[in-house]
């Protein structure tokens, strides 16, 4: 049986990770600060190792799980030293933000395969991850529905074939509303997503589009196709995943209900499919699919994410953070919707133009962006 | 550069297919009767043989050839002699009816790859020719354009993980209307059909849903899966080609415009894909995708050909022939419209059970039950 190490295991894809896989032995496991968890799932599904990344909670972790046959390791350097262990084959990565940066680069160093569910280490470095992981001939799978779906029309295709990536997306919550109301709603108003049960971060970046523009970047580097070849596609009913245009004007699509767990066991089951996780499509149920542009007056933040990434260098990490910094004030009510888009485009204006930047001057930038945003934007003392 | 054969090449799939190949030489060429057309052929595309079925068209076609560099070969020992030269590669097999199944046999049993287009083929004899293609490792790829969907969506999936088929019918030019007004429709009344450009026959084949049912049995033939792993839904807007649902509950679908050119040059052109051949799908124009149950009550042929491939043996065959005799006399105004089924029905009764019949015995069958349901509907004379 093959290994598997979880960074991020106590988390929302984790957790989901763990109890549908049947392919891994669980060989490690890490968290941030979510002690009780971890020692709930080191019970249950006994790894060999654990990582915690703060520090701080090595004591109280240490002490629960006194008298179980498991090593403990800590810090980054401890995440880097969970993927590198020779033992193990996979590793997913599900942490959230970009502590999942260093350790993805080690486990690709290393050769391990990678089933990615961290956004920050394509849209910030995938200049750097996807040469590497060609370079060390590891497998990088995606774990959202939209690249799982984009990988799965393109199984047994030929990439000089594409034509076109068409990447879908539900529209957000405000997808129906005018611009003049938008501009008004709160983020309380978009905490109803319609059709997948999300967090707070990334529902409100899917009600600005920014999620979008995020995925498009990963696609880019994912499927290594020119941004000009990838095309957002608003479809509300969220029951096709994503597409693949073909040279000869065939089009893949890939469809199901809206679960995670799908895409997640694809990634670690891949080239095998897992049987019966999930209830099959109700076609005389689900209604009409239907098709939109994305409007990128009313939904600025998709147009910034496509206008970074043509830029490339530092401008998607720039992005990333100022978006991250500004949804979270929107969250708390700080600043208004159109304040997210605004903030994000003053932050690439400011942004400096890097080409090529190491995974270092990526994390610099990053941290020095969100700074920066704080500032400007009187939210130091707040968040 | 690989050597082509075309086996009625003056049809209408015949003559879009050397049209668009750019990837064979065209070797061969044959026709029933169409002597103008297939000279007409030989002059542009220089074919090394060519082929009449029709034997009392010989003397014409030798006349008109006069001259030119290319040999004559006659009737069904012609058709058998062409595509078992050494040099041919693949073999379109776009003749109409069952003067297809000799030659198709001849093909795979000489060990050339098989486009096929003819529907008879796999309807009446898929029990011989896939464990004979199978046997001389010959591939078998579809030219219509809901098995080149399936197809296209199995590439690059392992067969263990299908779960169905899910074929996809634009419902036939009779699908908004009652039983009661459907009883009193004629021919002409079908002959638009709403989605692609078909001859007469099939139009009404589609109209009934019998074109469905021959489809549903060729799909279990090409695909190996049992009767009740096919599907068949009614999308009326003919999108979606088809589908393949697999048991991780993901859904691809192959999507484009309604060409018969895409599916024609797939089959020619595999693994790879031929580019800028015909329009891409317009998402903002296309209107709404929508998906409902087939009504067997108003479309009994196809309950009727689903029930003919479960019960096997000579079934189909019997079922294809009484249709197209029936079919025959519903667009010469001779019977109604559910007078088809009403005597396809009859004819599966009268139908001997013989499982696993030879060619010969599928050819009889096909020529007794013609003139058994010609005789029973007193067709004799006026057919």
């Amino acid at each position: 049986m093959k290994n598997l190490v979880i960074l991020g295991s106590t988390g929302s894809i984790g957790t989901q990770a763990l109890d549908i896989n049947k392919r891994y032995r669980v060989y490690g496991l890490s968290c941030n600060t979510s002690v009780t968890k971890l020692v709930e799932q080191v019970r249950q599904y006994h790894p060999k190792v654990v990582a915690i990344h703060d520090a701080g909670s090595y004591g109280v972790l240490r002490d629960a799980l006194d008298g179980l046959d498991v090593e403990i390791l800590v810090g980054m350097e401890g995440l880097i030293d969970l993927v590198s262990r020779p033992d193990v084959d996979m590793v997913l990565t599900a942490v959230v933000g970009n502590i999942g940066l260093e350790p993805t680069v080690a486990a690709i160093q290393a050769g391990k395969d990678i089933a990615l569910a961290n956004k920050e280490t394509l849209v910030t470095a995938g200049h750097l991850i996807m040469p590497l992981a060609k370079e060390k001939g590891v497998k990088v799978l995606p774990v959202d529905s939209e690249h799982s779906a984009i990988f799965q029309c393109l199984v047994g295709e030929n990439q000089s074939d594409v034509d076109k990536i068409i990447l879908t997306a539900s529209g957000g919550a405000f997808r129906s509303f005018t611009a003049d109301q938008i501009r008004h709603l709160k983020a309380n108003d978009a905490l109803k997503h319609p059709n997948w049960q999300m967090g707070p971060k990334i529902t409100i970046d899917s009600a600005t589009l920014m999620n979008k523009g995020l995925e498009f970047i990963e696609a880019k580097w994912l499927f290594d196709v020119s941004p000009d070849d990838i095309e957002v596609l608003v479809h509300p009913q969220s029951i096709i995943h994503s597409m693949v245009q073909f040279k000869d004007g065939s089009v893949k699509a890939q469809m199901g209900v809206p679960d995670m767990r799908v895409p997640i066991v694809y990634a670690l089951d891949y080239p095998t499919r897992h049987a019966n996780l999930v209830p099959k499509l109700k076609w005389y149920e689900m209604g009409a699919l239907t098709f939109e542009a994305p409007d990128l007056e009313r939904f600025p933040c998709l147009a910034l994410a496509i206008k970074a990434i043509k830029e490339g260098g530092l401008m998607p990490t720039v992005l990333n953070a100022a978006n991250e910094v500004l949804v979270e004030a929107y969250l708390k009510d700080r600043i208004g919707f159109y304040d997210i888009s605004r903030g994000v485009q003053w932050a690439l204006e400011k942004g400096s133009k890097v080409s090529n930047p190491s995974l270092n001057e990526v994390l610099l930038a990053d941290q020095h962006t969100r700074e920066l945003v704080k500032y400007e934007f009187g939210l130091r003392n707040t968040l």
